[in-house]
């Protein structure tokens, strides 16, 4: 019999097109713009930056290079834990390098994705290598969250 | 001429696939436990219960019922703000219903992922909608976060 013409779906394979849809999708066509404090900022005054900007997590940086992250946990635990939040620097709380997990622009979202589920953090900054005197560092270049990747979730499942 | 026999694929026809997959994604199937406290826990109380079950966001009820929601941002906000934190109700500083956004077990994964996006949340309370003494309410049954849906994609994308 002549085999009939047209389309034939597996959910295997259009799942299998699906991922490879989005491992063409970049970090950098989804990153947000990354909120950037320098270490000896207040931890107050972090915090108010935290709030004007509406994100959860801000980068630490030292000399314009990545030192560490800090989170809005991190914030609760001072703001309760007897911190001086007025005059301790937020470097004192943050968590530091090299215990920052990092993407690239050039990865792909899945990688990010992935990352932010195996370490368990709300967003990643996203980086570029850098040599500054010969110290070897990343510059920040970007934000990517739960929230950019919720966000690819919604527009892919509309992308008909 | 004879047409070609075997598979063709659009991007929009397999995004569409894509698409009534995830509508056959129910939040019942990826729901996590709630973290729930009573409207008269104090927010210190509530602040340790964040940390020891690790969530962005607690559900506050009320005999049962849902009464409102309290995040990270309103615990930073009340802890600096010179809240009496051992003494004041979680209930004070939550948002109270009925600005709450919600969604239902039966609901699919995208439509929560939609509520999520548009209004700016981290997270859901899943509800089932009941009657006591002839007052409507809602009972909480789940909880449903950028989380759920960051796995679902990386899940997702694995499927191949």
């Amino acid at each position: 019999a002549r085999p009939k013409v047209g389309y034939f779906y597996s959910g295997k394979t259009a799942l299998n097109f699906f991922s490879d849809q989005i491992k063409n999708i970049k970090v950098s066509d989804i990153k947000s713009v990354p909120v950037i404090v320098d270490e000896e900022t207040t931890v107050y005054d972090a915090i108010v930056t935290l709030f004007l900007e509406d994100v959860g997590t801000i980068f630490v940086v030292s000399d314009g290079l990545l030192t560490g992250v800090v989170s809005r946990k991190d914030f609760i635990k001072s703001a309760i834990g007897g911190v001086e939040i007025n005059k301790v620097p937020v470097g004192v709380i943050m968590t530091r390098m090299p215990n920052i997990v990092v993407v690239e622009s050039h990865e792909s979202i899945l990688t990010a994705a992935e990352k932010i589920i195996e370490h368990e953090v709300d967003s990643l900054p996203v980086v570029e290598k850098c040599e500054d005197n010969g110290k070897m560092g990343y510059k920040v270049v970007g934000r990517i969250s739960k929230t950019n990747i919720t966000r690819v979730f919604v527009d892919l499942a509309h992308n008909d």
